[in-house]
């Protein structure tokens, strides 16, 4: 007799349901499908030779003690190298600040474990970033919405939304948000910064994207505006080298360190070892900002052809905000058309996005479709939105 | 003013606190200390040419896909050769039981994720893996105790324990366990497996150790006499291959995948993928198995200088019993020594180890102590053993 596995699950497990996401990624499995609908960074420019110089050094140099268990915290001279890299960014921390995770996706299971019970608020943007709502999900939080329009975050609603309530943190992505790839300006950074040191909360800043910008100048991180410490800063090293290779750093306040560091122990006892000796050695070998110049490079013309495109094929009443770097464009398509009702035709068609309502904690997003512009060729963007287009023009109620 | 954290953390965070054996290891930090108190294989013994001819391959001929995002099933030929492995030993398995973890504590998490909610009983053996006990506290877990004898878990308690409660799973390492090194007789066995069918009770095996047996056969798995698939296996490659590259395998029925892979993507997005290559490859290249009797060889050797040294230098009222394999001895100390309290001597001594205390779920074990044998040389482990026997020595109170 099978076991009633239902009678076991905690609450918590009901949560857990398939991700929309995982689901449409079966349905485009197909490689006749150009996919828009990854969050992929583009293959073919990979530093491979340079991971395979490094993992070389490192395991002639040091292969015994890279085999053996590492401390939870993580390889310190990497810490010491994420501490360097910040401090120019105007970051005040240390070497206890700093915390290696498994992708910066852990250090969202992380922050959940310590804060997120059932029913805790956290304040989330309107779109935000899907997978960071499963691992809330999992931790049965609630949410409290703030509308993000072309310049982040509204963040002079938060004043309402944080009076008289227990928020647990407010999750934000002000770099090229994923998915709407809007960026939180530099006067609504000041303000945010005042608005939650009056009300005492707590900021998760996640950065995945930050490095990649290809216009305009960098904006101070919400954690170089942050002299009280209340702001959890989530570094990747993801988009900018190998997501294959999974760390990033977590940058937090010393007095959360211990349970951090507890929590971290507990979830998968530390980061892979030669994964955390591969990017420590591309910081030290001075690769990785060279690295990131050229993916600039690319993921420019990429962006700027995927918008040549769109301008070319869309329809009028498609329209859009051009991101300053990231991964994503995030159209609105006419009004009468549901880009997840749309999905289905657009596979038929050999194209895929990501349906908008993936995106919203609390419904919403009907008419947004997130689009990927780094992961295929400036060719293959362009064979992608005319069928995009020819799919639209075909829905449109008008 | 820095912020009240107190006031954000969730209950949960209440049951974090500094690991003992974390704090015990800040104080053995000196190179003259000889550890037996850390879990660790032999840095000696990695096969580090090994690994660095493979990474070679493995960026040579796969680079991009490896270090482009993986699936958070795992690496499917990786899960292939996980299936052929434990097909071998009588698992009835296929692909869709395979979950790739980073380590098996990743898999101890990802089931509390599912199973534990605050004051969810759980059974443990009396003493248990430590880390286990961590991650379960963190999951606000309740626990009931079953002793741990020379032949393991004393399985014929289980009945008056599991009648007419609610135990969410019984967590066990059957195989050389962590800490007592005990093996539980294939009489238990059959015996635990007609017991939880009976009460249609989850299991959570551990076999971190398994492959490690210096006398004897090997006994089967729980997990191969479980035609209901109501055992949750959890392999791993830390010990018989290397714990700094961290994968391991989690084998569970088919209706529990699709909730463990959400809470796998939630927790880390997937396992690196580069460290994946790496065990698949030493297992397709058939040096695992190969290197896995180099060990044993090895450690058996180093268990022996240990229960030599031990029966030359401790006091006769000093016991234990003599593990068929793993990685740690056992003693118990005469009566009237704490092991807790003769800590701070031996660390004066120079000679560590890890107090029984910190092995049991609900208390008990003050006259115990955990021994590991693999990590120093035979010379090493007698010096050690030698400074640990005056130290018990200058302690006895009679």
């Amino acid at each position: 007799m099978a076991i009633n596995w239902e009678s076991k699950y905690c609450e918590r497990a009901n949560g857990i349901y398939g991700s929309m996401t995982r689901q449409l990624m079966h349905l485009i499995a197909n490689p006749e499908v150009i996919s828009f609908g990854g969050g992929l960074p583009a293959s073919e420019l990979f530093p491979v030779d340079q991971v395979k110089a490094i993992t070389h050094d490192v395991l002639d140099q040091k292969g015994m003690a890279v085999l053996q268990y590492g401390t939870s915290e993580g390889y310190e001279p990497l810490r010491q190298a994420v501490v360097e890299r910040y401090t120019q960014r105007g970051f005040d921390i240390g070497l206890e600040n700093v915390l290696i995770t498994s992708g910066a996706q852990q250090g969202i299971d992380l922050v959940s474990k310590l804060f997120v019970g059932k029913g805790d608020l956290i304040v989330v943007g309107d779109p935000t970033f899907l997978t960071a709502l499963q691992t809330f999900n999992l931790f049965q939080a609630d949410y409290l919405t703030v509308p993000v329009d072309a310049e982040g975050m509204q963040v002079e609603r938060l004043p309402g939304i944080l009076e008289a309530r227990n928020v647990k943190f407010i999750y934000i992505m002000p770099n090229f948000q994923n998915p709407s790839g809007a960026t939180l300006s530099l006067e609504r950074r000041r303000q945010m910064m005042e608005i939650v040191r009056h009300y005492q909360v707590p900021v998760v800043e996640d950065d995945a994207y930050g490095e990649l910008r290809y216009d305009g100048a960098h904006l101070p991180a919400l954690k170089s505006m942050d002299p009280d410490g209340q702001v959890i800063y989530l570094g990747s090293f993801s988009k900018v080298l190998s997501p294959g290779i999974r760390v990033s750093a977590l940058i937090a306040e010393k007095n959360l360190m211990e349970k951090l560091v507890f929590a971290k122990q507990a979830a998968d006892l530390h980061t892979d070892n030669l994964a955390q000796h591969i990017i420590y050695e591309f910081m030290r070998r001075d690769l990785l900002d060279r690295h990131i110049a050229r993916l600039i490079d690319f993921y420019r013309k990429r962006r700027d052809a995927m918008i040549q495109a769109m301008t070319t094929y869309l329809p009028v009443q498609v329209t859009w905000t051009t991101p300053q770097g990231g991964l994503f464009l995030w159209p609105t398509l006419p009004s009468g058309i549901d880009s997840g009702v749309l999905f289905e035709k657009a596979v038929e068609a050999k194209v895929a996005y990501v349906p908008g309502a993936c995106y919203h904690a609390k419904g919403g997003g009907e008419r947004s479709l997130r689009l990927n512009f780094t992961a295929c060729s400036e060719a293959v963007i362009e064979e992608g939105i005319q069928r995009l287009a020819t799919v639209i023009n075909a829905n449109q109620t008008s």
